[in-house]
């Protein structure tokens, strides 16, 4: 089947576009995606973000900007980790937060104070005329100390409400069945099923 | 004389709009353009950023979007704080940083690591033509606890080197003779002075 052939009445069928340049991401959302018969392609690259405090118009004026570049129907994914009691630090700005100050310094942070916290992705797809978001949100609190070897990012200081394990302590299958990224994309795949 | 006049042929004369939603920002900045006889114009409004690591950048970039919005000729100013031990961080998300972990964040943050940082303000001005950046850096240290009512932001525990005492517990013609924001701004001044 061609690739770049009009998909708009096989939704579920040959390839849409992840575009992001996060490795990790990528390999995730692509196994949950093979579970339901969808192949994605790596677009492996970086977009423009506007500053602000909404992931949704964060995300979705990324997509905007992307379609005249992007060829066929594709998607973006941003996840944020929202404290509560740091008002929702980092939020928007993990990724840059991740690289600075990292899992060391929100425990630091986190001292002292309450440890309830969620995770938020937000996906926005562009169908090749439309857009669409779906979100996933997971609750939870922060470890005591970094655990796990697994996963990336926050996932070593993250435990699922419920759960006594960080998310890097998890195997995949585990991490998947409950994750905020897992819950977009699982909504994602419903519109794409419901929409054939 | 009239504001809306071309003001090329006297670049000191007349208004230069300061576009900023910070109040602070515009009074320290109004008291040290007024000691040069240029008369600051207060546009009170946000503009959007983009996210990215470098100051020039992302004001640039902010400065570009809105020359079709205001008219004549206008600068924005944007400040970050670097602290080197955590990799520069909050540094270009200093703001957001400061509306959510605050001065109380960074103290926790620094506890244990060394305590060297900067402050850096970059000025992008729009003549109407072309665009200029002017740029004014003051080293420092983070003070190990939170001192002085003055200025605004990360001013309370921010020591310059070679004081002993915050920015927030100085005079504001102390802080004006020192501070990174100062500094850019006379560099703009210098430029205007030139250019007549």
């Amino acid at each position: 089947m061609n690739p770049e052939e009009d998909m708009s009445d096989h939704p579920t069928k040959g390839n849409i576009k992840f575009v992001t340049s996060n490795e990790h991401k990528f390999l995730e959302l692509q196994e949950i995606f093979r579970n339901s018969g969808i192949n994605l392609e790596w677009i492996r690259r970086k977009y423009e973000e506007i500053q602000g405090e909404g992931t949704e118009e964060i995300s979705l004026d990324s997509a905007r900007k992307i379609t005249h570049e992007i060829n066929g129907r594709f998607f973006l994914e941003d996840t944020g980790l929202y404290i509560d009691a740091l008002n929702g630090f980092p939020g928007p700005y993990s990724s840059y937060v991740a690289g600075t100050i990292g899992n060391t310094g929100i425990l630091k942070l986190i001292q002292g104070l309450d440890r309830s916290c969620r995770f938020l992705t937000v996906i926005t797809y562009f169908d090749g005329h439309e857009f669409f978001q779906f979100d996933g949100m997971l609750r939870g609190s922060i470890s005591k100390e970094i655990r796990g070897k697994g996963g990336f990012g926050y996932d070593p200081i993250f435990i699922p409400d419920g759960q006594s394990i960080t998310l890097a302590e998890m195997d995949i299958e585990t991490k998947s069945s409950i994750s905020h990224r897992s819950l977009a994309a699982q909504r994602f795949i419903s519109h794409l099923m419901g929409s054939r």
